[in-house]
């Protein structure tokens, strides 16, 4: 008889909605790598782990089921189930301000769930614990998200709130990327602040644009339209670490 | 009747496999965006644009067709179908060597189409004209490349070939990102040269590493394992432009 009731599967594939996700805390996270991750270091957060017999599991913290290839089928929201899906608990964040000194990263209005994803690997490759995000931002639990994180959904934390608002309250400098702005190649040395980008088709929309003191352009030599978000974050970041 | 014939529709699905992109010399673009850049830039490469009458087109030098929404269902591989699908002629690309002092991406097995999108993206931004790739890396005419692509399909060239070899012959400067080279944020002025980047997962192969004289690592700060590779050829490439 299989551990994995009827149930049980339609209680899993609810949460690919952001409303059954919100309701219940909680978020999928699939795949050998991630889950190992999540075990190792985070094991405290999960719910419920559904595993192969190709997926060696030691995890005492949390119910674990042993389920066929079939099953992952139905439950996993990939195109190649990768013999493990765990239901992981939403860490509760809250909207502090940027300490002086701090480097965040705010998005307004990015929509592209692998966009989301790879900007918050950016960040946890910097170091930088937090995203704010305006309300029509993607999802940072959005499954897509969640897999396009390579892990960094366990360390960065997202916070979503009316960015206008919270962007006027703020005293740390405000650097956003924009198409009229400064060349970044040119900046000297960048004071830490809050880096905002903009959506994929139209940029930082003209409320945000208005109160961001520092708008910079990545200059270019060639003649694409512009540059990918997520490159463009990784590049704007990465000056602020130029020696 | 329909102007689209059932072997029409045949013919372009047939175009979703590399194999019959070869043999046909042939490959798909979708979407407005793309394909009014297409006839405004570069209309006698395209053979045929199939478009609903949303699609405002003047295209005096292919055939056209008027297709119903339903019919560009039928023959697009987008989940939503943007009014507009061209035939467009493959570019003949031939490997020649980076002249001197030109800068030039080498890809070592990229497989995600995305990926090598956003790269040549990154690569049409800097004014990059050309990528060599290694037999291994995802074809560039890969629907999916191109729709990432956002229009630098036209002006990049991307070339495949045995990429040790094409290394070897070279005498520019190579570079490479690898998680055990030099600090990439202490280098002084970079040469231009040949930027390898490596796959996905594995980053550079041990051969192509031997020969890479100059191996780059992005500084991290924080705890994510790596970057999105497209992310970190754009934080690369970019380096090569600061003052």
């Amino acid at each position: 008889m299989s551990n994995l009731s009827k149930n049980k599967v339609k209680w899993i594939r609810s949460l690919s909605l952001k409303k059954n996700r919100d309701e219940l805390g909680l978020y999928i996270v699939e795949g050998e790598k991630m889950c190992l991750e999540l075990i190792q270091n985070y094991a405290d957060q999960v719910v419920l782990l559904a595993h192969t017999s190709a997926f060696n599991c030691e995890l005492t913290s949390a119910e674990t089921i042993l389920i066929s290839t079939k099953e992952l089928e139905q439950i996993s929201l990939l195109k190649t189930p990768n013999n493990v899906l765990a239901i992981v608990k939403k860490p509760i964040n809250k909207v502090g301000l940027a300490s002086p000194d701090e480097l965040i990263i705010a998005l307004d209005g990015i929509q592209d769930p692998g966009n989301l994803g790879t900007i918050m690997r950016i960040a946890d490759w910097f170091g930088i614990k937090k995203i704010i995000c305006s309300i029509e931002t993607v999802d940072c639990f959005n499954p897509k998200v969640v897999q396009a994180t390579m892990g960094a959904i366990f360390r960065v934390n997202c916070q979503y709130t009316d960015l206008f608002a919270y962007l006027s309250k703020s005293k740390s400098p405000k650097y956003g990327a924009d198409l009229e702005g400064e060349n970044l190649f040119e900046q000297s040395k960048l004071t830490p602040g809050i880096i905002v980008m903009g959506n994929e088709g139209n940029g930082l929309s003209d409320e945000i644009r208005s109160i961001i003191q520092h708008k910079l352009f990545i200059p270019k030599f060639g003649n694409a339209e512009s540059l990918n978000v997520s490159v463009a974050t990784g590049i704007i970041v990465s000056s602020f670490f130029k020696k």
